[in-house]
């Protein structure tokens, strides 16, 4: 039966890592618990809402850990009670000892605390996964592409593939990730410096963010492992899967073009300054559009809801090329749009009013490329 | 017809403590608008939502509001809208001008916004008080009191005087706050330096809670006027108005007695992390109760939800005398009263496990007392 003494402040922060894969309220009652298993020289904990699932590794070669096993062994413990639990005790360690019945006795400072575990064997088994040939990758890099892809993935059901983001690697070396809704589409690519196998894969946004939030800045690489159905991110100490989408994704190349009419660079910030201003306006009307107005001197743009209210605006343009435009869409997608761009400026290239319009960074135009469909109005 | 030019952060925040009597989901519409009055030499802003009432005073002698009157006149804007259309302006000023049938237009940088408004006349009257003769009181001194009594307030309607807080002056300097939920009582005594003339009211604890959060630390005194229905708080700029309950409140001086047969004196956040603890436990079973064993050489805490688990916590003490006593009581009641206590120790008297235990402040136990009702177990 379990026995061992731990650092509480660390032992929280991995608990509370391995809780990001736990669901209270999952239709599968056991996974609203969390997994302890202790061997002999680590602590292993595992969350799963059947979608994600994270094993997070606790070794007693930690030093920060304090981490002492006298007896191994497994319980499963309520996640969120837990946790609740081990953040109030008094001390700056905690004694976790199995005593019959699954019954677990914290211990910290003056406190006995004693709760009601389960079986372990009442755990679903986890898919298992070969571990070979990953890909490698900066961890802020791989977090920087998700921030850069997975907000224009679908957040409807009606569609699933759409609410993934398309991740492809061809010739071992070139990546792409794309993600749409189909109102607007956010495409990155890349030249990775470590090869390896090539993939086609469609994974849920919600993993991804999920996974931005699990692996902190402090781990600097991550490893990549591929099946057919699920993947595998993986640190020195924690396992992160999750199950990919079924399904073909739609072919995105052929929406891009090279052809452009009318081209406008402006300062990122600003504009979506003004874009959330007309947001505000255009929100009160349902289906609510800004009309962008470009003549070879100026770029304003305008709002007219006619319950609340009306906005007329001059924009600040840094340079200006091609034919005049009259162009309506949804600011939201905007905004959207430029909350994903790092870049101080921002090219904008326009076709037609009925054709949809390109974002590019102002510093690194080849790799990040963003569309939005416009609205047409009469 | 409205104009006039202000900075834009004096405007918001100045707007933002008058929101706080706005609630937008107001059975009465108009509710959820702020009138906007412009006079020669300041702008009033008015919000209410029926039971509060918070006047705001920017005068063109501000020199931080930068205010610039035009042309005087009044409008009415819905409240929210236009707070958020505020901040959204992209310059440190904006200007307001008022345009056919209650349009606003707002100019601000290249960004121009028209608001439609509605007529004043629309807006409720609110009641006149006479000012004479106010209690002046530091507003940290009220704001303190509030915090130690109105917590203890009912948040049940059944007894609608039980959800304000009893504030009396006799003598013209004995001032005494005291509130009930009928399950504990917290009471706050104090002698005043500023003679006024004596009153006897129930106040909203909401009301309360409100003023506390509009009237900000920089304030140092604040008027406080009385009449049979409402009272006004009042500082140079801002007055506050609230209803007061009617009805007689319930003779709480009854409650308190000198005997009691054991004292037991704690740190008061040693106590109240040991009860968050016990919470923790209790809380899954309904009615859930924390039992404290007192003996004369030990004090624990004791709970047991067969459902979860159990605490046994042996409690630290600063001093004790007295019979021995096993209680059982709610600890969120005694979580309570030790957030609201400063003091650093807590001074615990017990009768008998069937009657009211009593809370004083180690520093201050003559004008500052709370007492918990426990709870019957066999």
């Amino acid at each position: 039966m379990i026995k061992f003494s731990i650092n509480k402040s660390f032992f929280l922060q991995a608990l509370n890592a391995t809780k990001r894969a736990i669901s209270s309220k999952n239709a599968i009652p056991v996974l609203s618990t969390i997994k302890i298993e202790v061997q002999n020289s680590n602590i292993t904990l595992t969350g799963s809402n059947g979608q994600i699932s994270i094993e997070n590794t606790i070794p007693t070669s930690n030093e920060n850990a304090g981490l002492l096993i006298t007896s191994p062994g497994a319980v499963l413990l309520e996640a969120n009670f837990f946790i609740n639990i081990v953040s109030s005790l008094p001390d700056v360690t905690l004694d976790f000892e199995e005593i019959e019945h699954h019954q677990i006795v914290l211990t910290s400072g003056k406190s006995e605390i004693t709760l009601k575990g389960k079986d372990v064997d009442l755990y679903p088994r986890l898919q298992e996964m070969a571990t070979e040939n990953p890909l490698v990758i900066e961890t802020k890099l791989l977090k920087s592409i998700i921030t850069e892809t997975a907000f224009a993935a679908s957040l409807q059901e009606s569609r699933p593939i759409l609410t993934g983001v398309h991740m492809v690697l061809s010739d071992h070396k070139d990546f792409k990730a794309v993600a749409t809704d189909s109102h607007r589409m956010s495409q990155r690519k890349l030249t990775l410096d470590n090869t390896s196998n090539d993939f086609n894969v469609v994974i849920p946004s919600k993993s991804l963010r999920e996974f931005s939030a699990v692996f902190t800045d402090d781990i600097e690489t991550v490893e990549v492992f591929f099946s057919d159905s699920q993947m595998l991110f993986r640190s020195d100490y924690i396992s992160f899967y999750t199950r990919l989408l079924e399904g073909n994704y739609p072919d995105t190349d052929r929406l891009l073009t090279n052809s452009f009419e009318t081209e406008v660079t402006f300062n990122t910030g600003a504009l979506r300054s003004a874009m959330e201003r007309a947001h505000l306006i255009s929100n009160a009307t349902q289906n609510g559009t800004v009309k962008l107005e470009i003549t070879n001197n100026s770029v304003s743009a305008h709002v007219n809801s006619p319950e609340v209210g009306k906005v007329n605006e001059e924009l600040d343009i840094i340079d200006q090329s091609g034919s005049d435009l009259t162009i309506s869409f949804n600011p939201t997608y905007l905004i959207e749009a430029l909350k994903a761009l790092k870049s101080e400026t921002v090219v904008i290239r326009f076709i037609s009013p009925v054709r949809p319009f390109t974002l590019m960074p102002g510093d690194d135009a080849e790799n990040f490329i963003q569309l939005i469909t416009p609205v047409r109005t009469n």
